[in-house]
């Protein structure tokens, strides 16, 4: 989700992150992550509700995002087409910190809390894209079905790009993914 | 997930929805499901971990059929008609009591907790989905993506049938819904 912020929240975060990759996101405290930072607990709490939020902090900005592009599409795009411009521009926002990405995937991947975390995310894009495409004056179930499709290649590109080396731009991965679909 | 069967699990387990749907799911208590089955809360834990797993009782059978079904389908087959296939042989066997379905949806529907548990669930037959078209020879890429991509079209598809009237079988909205992929 881009590179951390210079700052007290980016050196809070820039820390977590070294600690759940070092031991372990169930073995780190938030007061060895304010410790690594030069920082107190207290100021954690005044930039995350807990140590989960760490990892999604950018969520609501980025999800922002995803609604922006969607209504900057032409208005005489289908459905999964209007979708998948919506997140390629998400790509371009969060595709620019692969090192970033890679840590985070890592640490999501071991636990479960954080991967239902994780999903709860993605199906709030997909909502936002589903409400979108209505907006834009699509059938209720097309735009569902889009909406979830299209997060649904999304995810699969992210993560292959995320545990990838990471040669290639997340924008090219997603956009990859988008051809495979199908032709069934 | 098909009608309770008989018996003792059979009988909590429509106690429970009934309850669920009454009083909503956070108020009702695992001693209250079992009183009005008639039961003890000791014969409730018999048969369920907790009165959130009443909803996802065979959850794991279900996934056995995926799996089950995907293993038939011929082998030229490419990977989201494998998909496809699969899940709508789930949605024959999940698809027969429109009124279960109903219900559960919208106990679900209300709770963050069970909206999560139930992404959980999909996210688990996807990766079998996955597991099984790479056992079929599938690239690893064009598996993750027709795996996930077909689950978020049985999901959408789910969803509008169960909150709808009923008078079509999930297995017709699951075909039209597939229907709705591109051409994007």
């Amino acid at each position: 989700m881009g590179r951390w912020q210079p700052g007290a929240r980016g050196r809070l975060g820039q820390a977590a992150m070294e600690l759940y990759v070092e031991r372990g996101y169930d073995q780190t405290t938030v007061a060895e992550i304010a410790q690594r930072a030069g920082l107190t607990s207290r100021t954690f709490f005044r930039h995350f509700a807990d140590k989960r939020e760490v990892l999604f902090a950018g969520t609501d900005a980025v999800q922002d995002r995803l609604v922006t592009a969607l209504d900057a599409v032409p208005a005489d795009t289908a459905p999964l087409g209007v979708v998948r411009a919506a997140l390629v521009a998400v790509a371009e926002a969060v595709g620019d910190d692969h090192d970033h990405s890679r840590r985070r995937q890592q640490v999501i991947s071991t636990n479960a809390e954080l991967r239902e975390r994780e999903l709860v995310k993605l199906a709030a894009w997909s909502r936002a894209l589903a409400d979108g495409l209505r907006r834009r004056g699509a059938d209720e179930h097309a735009a569902s079905i889009a909406a979830e499709v299209g997060v649904a290649v999304f995810r699969v590109a992210f993560e292959r790009w995320a545990t990838g080396p990471g040669d290639r731009h997340l924008t090219d991965v997603v956009r990859d993914s988008f051809e495979q679909l199908p032709t069934a």
